[in-house]
């Protein structure tokens, strides 16, 4: 495949002049410090090759994008139990909203905003330490991209925690339905150091290649997941990987995918690649903006779309 | 594709003892009196083969599985400005939940809930008298599935009009924000003809054909949309297209999909193959409780959803 | 109590300057029309005296504060039965709010809210042609005023109809819960004729006398309901008479009150005097602006508010 | 008024068999062991003089109605500058509801339900040190009740700390919004102590009376707040004292008031009396169920309604 290098030069040319688009996130004071013209994008194939264009090899703050992993690790410990603690619907409202999580008495709708990200958090941190929950989860993602350079930014998961009132509020809030098994604070503590999870281009795309094979990590050579789950979190990230842009991008790309702050986003075609792009300017729903023009891009000219070629 | 047929024995002779499970919707009066032993599926591929089982041959009320072929009636007429009337993502609630409107000044969240159905009607309405609007929907689905035999069933129409006051509440609340062009009694009377379309399982995966197939009926051998536009309308199937079970169907069966309260579910398998299926008892989120059962095991067994095999 | 005639002309020679403040209600096309500089206000008092300034003589749209007399008549119907059909706690949000009404299942919030006001117009029809109802109505009026020239804007009725989409959205919803006994356009157009009464500040102040007088007219010098019942339609007009202004209305001038989008308002202090204010430019909650300044200029220089002189 | 004493015997004699009756508020650990059998009422009179029945000399846990001092106090540091924080609408919805506070950005609808007064107990704090506030609250309530016996009970805060978790939601919700000045724990903390309140009916009837006496503590015989403001409080009382059962307390007893889970409710009658009634038994909205009843007869039997006699 050959002319995937090709096509991600033509992407990344076409796209140069307009590195720095976008709207840097500032609400988490470390990230806000990230020069905006950057961007970056890799493409892994099930076969194995690795595609790059750009800063693919700068790590930058991968954020929501980690609930995808957290995710993967809640369900390998209590499997579609999980599915009782929160829900598997879009949820039509901004990712933070806590109006949904009061109307449905504390169940928060999917794993993706970020009330069902901190209740996927509780479920993994269960019979550990917050710092071994964390541990836990830096060495499944270090495994999975074959890469002990990944690493999580203190600095950052500090940041989140001065300013993340707003997550105490909805931990605070599910507690007081009964939805939260650990204290608040130790949640959050493992929920901010997930989300600071420091991983380049190469590195992500290269983690969730097993959602690409059917569970497997080609790489590795291992069975990560079963099929079935493979396909199932493809499934939630498409429905629900992008707040309330999810509809959008579904229309736009077509690809699973699951987007963070940071200006990452990382997306699937199921049978074929997992591919990382970023660029740190954010357009108003909350995505990387060139990012899903990258993405829309390399859908429309590799006919990867899952709705059709 | 052999096995295709033998697929599809084998499901039916699974879910043969369920067929009743399920409660018929009786908030149509028409609907209510539908016997609920029945249960058909056909499955239609882009080579123009078509396999079918059970009850495929009996005409059932397809109700809001209409609104995929309004939908695409509207895009050809305005293309995409048709999203200033109505958005693109999962709405997060009920079918016909009006607080949404209200919340969003009188823009529904996607053309598949009852409320942005309605505006893509009043799209469609545009420029004709309500009875040429349901005449030429009709004739589009005729030519779609090639089949005359494609009815409006008028006591049901009849029926809807009595029971509608939340559709009617829905359409003034629209004309209300200035979101209705023509007046609600003409767009409602269109809208109820709609729901009223009579088919077949083999009827309605002929007429959908389209979606698979890069845009085009290889039945009738013409293009219907363009491959892009077919894309985007099975995305908005697959994050849309079952109220708020959306999630749910697609974490279960993967398939772009739009169910209907008649007991219908029209799927997409996009490259391959259409499938309508058909069974009157509904499950709580008012799907086909059998069809979606059904809609899982051929997916299953196919290795057809879009999120891998 | 001669100090009354002082304390007015006080008030309408401080106002004067101000008249014509607000903006006139443009919603309602033949409300638009409405000259703003006009100013008008009685005082009737307990012992049958009457004080005026201003436009006191001027006919105006009282719209809203017809409410009050049709919940008078609705209590004489059904007694507190009627609380089985709508609220009587204020609502927290816009008068025509329809979100408030799905979460509660299509029970309105209090009789002053629109939808709650629609209710209580079905509940008085019944029995009655809808021609009917909106006479009796007319002749309790003018035998509360002791004056047959109260009359009914027929062109204002007809001028809401056109334009009443929310209204008729609301009435369906109800219809849909099955809170309306009534065909929708029979209830509404009721309730259109109702908001059309066409009122003097001294009609007005006189038919509402019997709130303020123990439940009897001592003009007329018959009971009209027991004293129970008077004060219960005052609590209900200070806690809800201003839709969401309800509070600050209590706050600032501390009256039982309704106000109506005609730049209207009615105020009671109980065993003191009932008041009519008009004046038609409105304030940004939608009650009249000079109107609610003047009553509060009143209550301070009487001593009459409800809470403490 | 020696028939005041008599009504309130009678009173007593014919709720005797139905003190118990409710239930006993149980969120809160400390509250729920609280024996549901006590029942005491007190009425004080501007004139000073004290009317008690039942167990009027048993301390019990205030809870909300706490709220009007801290009220009382922020509106003596800041003024009408607290409106910028809080608004003074009835909620219409659940007193401890997030999805208010979500829709209006963080401004609480009322100083009453939870937010409203973990607003105002920030700017009760300004400058303090979270002990000095809490000190300062202390010596307010002591002051106007003339009784150094009034206390805070150490162990209900503690209760609620270790409970609270929806308003440690509320709090670090508008913490996000910019409306909370000081650490989230600080503010809290003060608000569960000032919650611990622990007074008897007679100690309460007294620290209001100047509500009902013209800002004035006819029995200290010092001006606590001018005659407007007292007012004002009382406004809010009745427009909002009750959380979602303001409109039905307004209803059936007409006077303002404020109640708390700790089942006791303070009223007033503006120039003739303060009154402070106590069952812990609570009725389905949250307040004192035997407490509205008898204030109910009190209210129709003394003729203090402040909507008419």
């Amino acid at each position: 495949m050959t002319d995937l290098q090709a096509i991600l030069d033509g992407i990344y040319t076409e796209l140069k002049p307009r590195i720095g688009e976008g709207r840097v996130a500032d609400y988490i004071p470390d990230l806000a410090k990230v020069d905006p013209n950057q961007f970056g994008l890799t493409v892994t194939t099930v076969d194995g090759k690795i595609y790059s264009v750009g800063d693919s090899a700068v790590p930058f703050s991968i954020q929501s994008i980690s609930k995808v992993f957290m995710l993967t690790l809640a369900l390998g410990k209590v499997g579609e139990q999980l599915w009782k603690r929160v829900g598997r619907e879009p949820s039509g409202s901004a990712f933070n909203s806590i109006v949904q999580l009061e109307e449905e008495s504390g169940i928060p709708r999917n794993p993706f905003i970020n009330a069902g990200a901190i209740a996927v958090t509780d479920v993994v941190i269960s019979g550990h330490a917050p710092r071994e929950a964390i541990g836990e989860l830096l060495r499944f993602v270090r495994y999975l991209s074959d890469d002990d350079g990944v690493t999580i930014d203190g600095r950052v998961a500090k940041s989140e925690t001065h300013t993340g009132f707003r997550n105490f509020a909805l931990a605070n809030f599910m507690k007081a339905y009964g939805n939260l098994e650990h204290p608040v604070e130790h949640v959050l503590g493992v929920y901010f150091h997930q989300c600071a999870l420091s991983m380049t281009c190469e590195q992500l795309a290269k983690a969730g290649l097993f959602l690409a094979a059917r569970g497997s990590n080609p790489v590795a050579g291992l069975s990560v997941v079963s099929p079935k789950r493979a396909r199932r979190i493809n499934a939630l990230m498409l429905t629900c990987g992008h707040y309330d842009g999810s509809g959008d991008f579904a229309y736009h790309v077509g690809l699973p995918g699951k987007s963070g702050v940071g200006g990452g986003i990382f997306a699937v075609a199921p049978g074929i690649a997992s591919m990382a792009v970023w660029s740190p300017g954010l357009n108003k729903v909350g995505n990387s903006q060139l990012g899903a023009v990258a993405l829309e891009m390399l859908a429309a000219r590799t006919g990867w779309s899952v709705f059709g070629d």
